[in-house]
């Protein structure tokens, strides 16, 4: 790897790409941290301002964080859109448009009133740690579980059809057998009570109270019980399945940085490079 | 695979069936997404209907909806009995029951006043949801589910059969250490209230007040958080067992259209045709 | 296997404990079948006593049914005494215990007043099903299930120690943050608390009130959502290694009809006859 | 093994050393059991100053008995100090500080009035039980677990670390929802509520009541019950693949004592010896 010290001789594009993009380097390092130091307190001040007292008294102080923040958070997205060769695949990326998105609401509040409503958008820039994770070998897990995850996905989907279906006939006999005195006005507020209860939660702001109902309940949580085992089972397999199969070293290539690399490979699936 | 326009040379019966029945063609394809949200507006009509609101302002539109889906599938029930060429078979299968089921609580509440508590049977409709997941490659993953299912059924009966036993012994042990001033009024309440508990459901309306009670609580729960192992670790095992043995292809016969052949098949085992 | 009409030619001993204690022919399965629909009438009848309604009209016919099935389960108890060769070894053999158990309490009534707080033994009397569970396959089976949570017993204790240590610091800790004034009463309530927490029961007749008390609670739940992976993980592991150390086939030996023999086996491991 | 009376021969350090820290021979098994019911008293001691109808009836006892077991853990603590060859590499490793910790808070008290809000630092003095369990095979167990839990640590964390992102928009999101007329008057309480909703704890006492927010909350309970299989299926891949390759013995070794050895070990890993 060469010294940073070696970048001044090169383009101040791939010097500054590799500082923001990458992690390799110690400026890369610095701004990561500090960009997630960044986004933690922005997220905290949003937090914040929330509660009534603390906006009361400390409400100039937040909204200046707010502003400055932003202001820090577009001058990031624009060095971005300068920094990498294509502008517009960056731009239309999941974490591109998780940039954007972090940084208009507090534009947007200057021609809305119902700024305030915005502000869950903003708290999606939480959603940035993941990449600054790319700092530890972190990165490697995450691509395992995503796969595993991925591979588990059609199964899951049937599973959570059939959980559905499962809800809305025993949400329906409820509303039947308890009606709306003991809580259960309507079906979807029935179905409501059904998904509390087999996914095991159980808020307890509706529960049955006839005999009869008090029986269907026992039986809807002994089979929320043991269902839990499906989704469970799928992922289980399928983790079990990836790790024989595919096992990712968190080795990192010494010519372009790229990771998740597999165990047996010598050379560099991204730029052909030796190991 | 022959082209739609092919079929008017065939029997109009083998054309009609493989639209009714089958997904692989595109009216096949279309006539399935279309009765996919044809049920879920029926079901979303229903429960509508119960929320009283919505009742007093749009009932007769409600009212009316119902009718027109129940004319519809009523319809598309005797055009599945025409096209069969086993149409008893078919009537008595766990779809055809379903189809049926979903139809009649509309005619009977014409004769009978309690119509509305025949609404739950109705809401099977939704399982037809996985009928329709055939036009996906989802078909093959349930038969996987299903067969893991299967498969742990005997253990999970006697796991079920144990946590019921085991409910009743400390259900009737609360009865006694708690009594009726703190909720617990009967054995079959307090049975309730440990499924409830075991279940880690928890929903608040009967807790223990004296020591003892929350001592046997706390075991209670301990005892439910270990063995929520058990149907996770059936579950988990049958499946890596099952993918290991029979690895399901996605793949469906170019010949019959028969799905859920294994990987290293290379003749349907439906037909016979090469894959 | 013999035909049943042989016996009458053996000692009516022999006969009587095929019948009492074996399920394989026609008269031992009527037998078992017929206790356990007893069984669960008995214990229903307990459970009916207890709801103060059904007490007040039907009391004195479920103190008839009571001592009924009383005198039927001593006549029962002394003919299984009477039958097997070595007496002592069965009374003090597990379902021994059980049976005596079940009998004592309605006697003990007679000069007791406290008798109906001994009832809770009496319901143990449940447990008999998975006796009579042998007429079908499922012992085989459950005997897996015992194999596989024998096995990881060590486990499962180490775990249980450190998630008891860890709900009496973490239940100190809420004490001393919330204070008696929201709940948290002494330090053996705060416990409790941490268990309906940790298990992901929560009732909500206890919960946090101060900020820092909530933030805590957060912790602790991620964390019992994290650790409820642990006890499933020692299962999973021990269930799929016991699949494939010993797969127990479920047939039985024609000469004594033991079960449980591993699947590869040319000899029963009881009796040494051929299988 | 040699015989405890040969000690009188040897250094009395070395048998003090090995009855303190060891559990092979009688003594040091008496001394171990002795102490792991001297800190289970003193820490039931603690709990029950905690409750009020006690502490003012027995409170003076409580002091006592409190004081006593300082002082023996103190002569205890100092004990281990001396006998122990490298004193300093003790007193700073993670028991050398758990045996400080359970000592100073009472010594505090003499000085600081908020003694008792340091009562939760003793009662980590629990923790001890596992120093403990080394006269039982359950250090093996424990070490197999602790491997498995460090080895899916980096999968884990990026879990928690996307659970915890995922419920701070979706605790935003209801706060935006709800309000606060319904309980969820800031982000941080939203978020709290949100994290007892997926990690299915659901203690009812913040509910949604409007019912775009109770449909938020379905979707985020079916999350929950789906995401709950992902660190059950990291820990049980890795519980799995541990025992595979490392199975440990619990056969100490007859030279120096020491645990944990490979079951394909032929010589201690620790003196040489051969097992």
């Amino acid at each position: 790897m060469e010294q940073p010290g070696n970048t001044s001789k090169q383009n101040w594009k791939t010097y500054l790409h590799e500082v923001i993009f990458e992690a390799d380097t110690a400026e890369g390092k610095a701004f990561d941290v500090v960009l997630l130091i960044a986004i933690l307190l922005s997220v905290l001040a949003v937090m914040l301002e929330s509660v009534s007292g603390i906006k009361a008294e400390y409400g100039d102080i937040l909204y200046t964080i707010e502003w400055v923040f932003t202001v820090l958070f577009t001058l990031e997205y624009m060095a971005r859109l300068i920094v990498v060769t294509k502008p517009w695949r960056y731009a239309v990326s999941f974490f591109g448009i998780v940039d954007l998105l972090s940084i208009l609401p507090t534009f947007l509040s200057l021609f809305f009133a119902g700024a305030h409503s915005l502000l869950v958008i903003r708290s999606i820039r939480l959603l940035r740690v993941f990449r600054v994770f790319k700092l530890a070998r972190f990165l490697g897990e995450a691509s395992q579980l995503t796969a595993a995850l991925r591979a588990s996905r059609p199964k899951i989907i049937v599973f959570i059809g059939a959980v559905f279906a499962m809800t809305v006939v025993l949400g329906t006999a409820m509303y039947l057998i308890e009606g709306g005195e003991n809580g259960f006005t309507s079906i979807p507020k029935s179905i409501y009570w059904a998904v509390v209860t087999l996914t095991t939660v159980g808020y307890g702001d509706i529960a049955p109270q006839t005999v009869l109902g008090q029986a269907l309940a026992t039986l809807i949580m002994i089979l929320g019980y043991g269902i839990i085992a499906v989704p469970t089972g799928i992922v289980s397999a399928e983790m079990s399945k990836a790790k024989e199969l595919h096992p990712v070293t968190t080795q990192a290539c010494p010519h372009c940085g790229a990771e998740g690399h597999d165990s047996d490979a010598s050379y560099c699936k991204k730029c052909g490079g030796r190991l």
